[in-house]
């Protein structure tokens, strides 16, 4: 068994994280902290967890979680990139799903995140968590730098165009998710009477994951890529959806390029021609759902994607890339379906 | 008193029609229609119009319609362009909220609705219902052909870009709309359990609004204009917000140009630069709200809208058509604010 | 004009008592204090009321108070007892929609909330804000504690059965809230992704309102009552929903009685037999609707009553008792249907 | 393998009978039946059940359901005791999710019906698919009368106090319910913009799970129970709760009491005193919260119960129903935690 630890577990993405991990076959939860609620059952703050009844929240220890394979961080942005260098110089896999080792550029994420990074050297080794695009690198990796939500569909999304350099250099991301992307945090703007009945746009001059997706995309393109990216909030608790624009250089068979593209993907669906994806029908799972349609004007590519932002974007994608990490079956403890 | 004839009042745009009706102070409701209906009081139906006692729906029949000064229809498309003219004829002034008299083209609106334009001869005269853009025509019309609820927040976006010629010609227009948009019918995909916790794109390879917001851009650029619509659902009953797309062909101060086009409407506030705007805060108003920024790259303009689609994006611009019709004062029964 | 002040206008209820302010043509808004959000506009905090441009939050500050005809104590308990004796004894009136003045046993008070009273003189003159049953001592009345929301329901729903002594003394009322009676704070629990999707009960052992019920029961029955009261919260935004039990001694006349009883109300409608009232129908009215039926042990009355939590059940009721106060029309500025 | 038929299968239980089928190790959904959907895959009308792409709806067909081993009838309430018979002499076990076998008055079933019973021999051998009450029968049952979803919170939050003959004989269950209960019909009464932001009671004057429940309740407490029952809507999809009242007739120690009736029951939990049950926690689950509580009286029993309507309240407890039926391990393919 896999002994495993995580750090931070009373957002969201800890919580389901916990939920996975207690349904997978070859792991074992031994450790996790939250400052907190050091000392508290995990079940006391998630009822739902009730059943898992031996956890309780510990105060963060190094020492501990040394004792681990591997270890967790869902935590706020600072504390993984702290506490990553000795976990790993002990021989301790690290699997990050904050942003401290997305961006590459240690300058860049400082503009972002407004603090310094501390451990600039390992932004190198760091393997980015998205394994439809970084597989082989994954299997070998010592740490991950799990992807965001927003960025796992966009990239899912545009890469079968990138890739096949079929698109002008102009990209659209009118994203939408469910407020649960928004953190455990008691903030006004999150309360029920606040989002309920109410759409909004946000971040429209600047957001996290622009240059987040913007470094993937670019990647993929082999060239700059200049990314517009309006993330939008939703009155639902779960799930992501992407609507992305791209204008073809040439003609080509859509559907065809994208089943091609993601054939053997066993978490990536294309749907049939003319089907959209919602969210309700990856609410709960680790399945990307894609659409590609051609506008009526012949020449602008139309792709929806939609992922559960907690699964996909967030937990069960680091349980897919642990996987990865400890050669095992990528699909081990993901075999679930939507309500 | 003007007296005022309603056919068809089940409906969301219906209903939202009589409530605003009852609070006008110049208007009176003297008929009501429902083939469906006939006899049942009105507040059967919307037991939140109870204290409009005296109202019952009537079988439609011309001749009582004939005693009006206005009839608006609250139809299926199909319904008005058949009985507009014999009313026309009679004297009655007819403002449509179907999509009749909405496109110009007769053969283009069979195209998109599938059966056969019966009063073609009246698509010249009928003026389209969007007051910030046709206010002196609606003052001497006789025909209104109401503004759709996409196209107007769609329009009132992209107006100041256009009408300046500031911008290429492809504009990308992601569109989301509550659920009270498709109507009070009966289908399973419209039931609660499938639309909360749910969000999904819909019509992407074409959806009737899209030819009459791109005859209202083109007329407004002097060119035909490609647009780019997808429409998506969001899990809330009311609202429409519209995120904007266009690429600037010139450097140009976005605010003061958006403020200073709409300075004076008194339905359509342009943002503080910043701030962007929410549904919930136009929710049951016959407001519009813009916000206008530069993405980060420099060149592209995003405009965020947003109304109640079933004010200002119905029964209230209809409303407000009504006061231009008769010389009334644009917000007489209008100035509600949200809850 | 009558000069109104509000004190702590931040919240669900001060907003909602600015918006119907604003409407009502014999008042005029000339103070409204927030230590929190002094020198902030208004319309910053609530976009809905851009409109009334010209208000300020102010500091608190007494003298500028006392230039008002009334105040209105929109804060949480413990404020307005501090405060009202200085501007009762200016002449100025005082309308409490906190708790301080609810409950006229001062020990009783201390033991619910937790602190002493410090007027508990004031607690005899304080006439209960609830116009169905204190019509006549609030037109004469200087300082109204205005009764709370799920009070309102249950009291004007057993009303007509304990003023004919008709009923057993033991009542049941479950009942039910929208989020927005918690209050606009940040609390975890009143996050989007916690109460939406989600039903529960609480304060099973013990709410505040249990005594405030009950005292105005007895007070109705001329006996003390037993009351059994449940609350529980419900994923929407506003809206109470009350379910009433009590056993009849003897046959008698529901609908008839009920009827009789509010005849000449203007704000309570006794629905026909067999049609239960909903939220939705009194969502942003000042209205009560109530339904009573016999349950089929032919002994059991079983009362359905539903309101606006925020309006007849807070800032509605306490404008309708500013109406009585000042001998104006009691339903003035009250006069809206529901969306 | 155990061979399964359904019958019915396109509304919510249907559908969620399928997926959890699909994760059971000891069962294979061989046939499922649809006279609407016939010759549609499965997938195509439940997008979320895609990875089972093997199935297709087929026409009724009796013959092939000869070939089971059991089928379930998650059909409207007429059709299960008609085709039932034939298939007992097959000797194919049968679990009925609808109403015909759940009331054993023949006379009784009509009445609220409204349709004369087909097969009245049956009713005696039908097992009430409750297992935490029939267990032992169950075990040896060819065919099953699954427990509506109101009647298993409700009976199961009495049985402690019944049994012990501890209450008083007039009980309240005051229960709510998301508007999955309702079924997947198109009705206007459930489409999202009429059930969002809108709680109310429906059903007070009689509602079918009225003697399901009252002839439980009665064979529990061996006399004839007098139970109110009033059902609620709530703005949600899945979920029930109930709260129970019941005068004591003694005084005992409730916590004590609910925890020694349920101590081995691995799908009911009794909640630590003080901690009321959501119904969040049990959602997706075969989970039963329950919290018992004495009433500020002294002397009223305040009971609160949670379960997911489609799961513990229809298909999960028809699983359960199965696990018994073919002697293996009750909790077999139950075991997952609420998202």
């Amino acid at each position: 068994m896999i002994k495993v630890g995580i750090v931070g577990g009373t957002g969201y993405t800890g919580a389901d994280l916990i939920r996975l991990l207690s349904a997978h076959p070859q792991t074992e939860l031994t450790v996790i902290t939250s400052r907190k609620e050091a000392g508290q059952a995990v079940a006391n703050i998630f009822p739902h967890l009730r059943n898992i009844s031996h956890l309780k929240f510990s105060e963060p220890d190094t020492e501990q979680l040394k004792r681990c394979d591997v270890v967790f961080y869902a935590t706020p942005h600072g504390v993984c990139m702290k506490e990553a260098p000795e976990l790993l110089n002990a021989g301790v896999k690290v699997i990050d799903l904050s942003a401290d080792f997305r961006i590459k550029d240690a300058d860049e994420f400082e503009r972002w995140y407004g603090i310094k990074h501390s451990a600039p050297d390992l932004l190198k080794e760091a393997v980015y968590g998205l394994p439809e695009i970084h597989r082989e690198a994954l299997k070998k990796a010592r740490l991950v730098a799990g992807a965001g939500c927003y960025p796992t569909a966009v990239q899912l999304g545009f890469l079968p165009l990138l890739k096949n350099k079929l698109v002008e250099n102009q990209l659209i991301a009118d994203v939408k998710s469910g407020v649960s992307g928004a953190g455990r945090e008691a903030k006004v703007a999150n309360l029920y009477a606040e989002v309920s009945e109410n759409f909004r746009a946000y971040g429209v001059t600047g957001h996290r994951h622009q240059p987040e997706i913007a470094q993937g995309l670019s990647a993929l393109a082999g060239e700059k890529i200049d990314l517009i990216f309006v993330p939008h909030l939703v009155p639902m608790i779960r799930g992501i959806e992407a609507t992305l624009y791209a204008n073809l250089k040439e003609t080509v068979d859509l559907q065809a390029l994208f089943e091609e593209t993601y054939r053997h993907e066993r978490f990536v669906s294309v749907l049939p021609a003319g089907v959209l994806p919602d969210t309700r029908s990856v609410r709960g799972t680790n399945q990307v759902l894609i659409s590609v349609n051609l506008a009526p004007n012949g020449k602008t590519a139309i792709i929806s994607v939609t992922e559960d932002n907690l699964i996909k974007g967030a937990s069960g994608q680091a349980l897919q890339c642990l996987n990865l990490l400890f050669d095992l079956p990528e699909e081990m403890g993901l075999n679930f379906l939507a309500l």
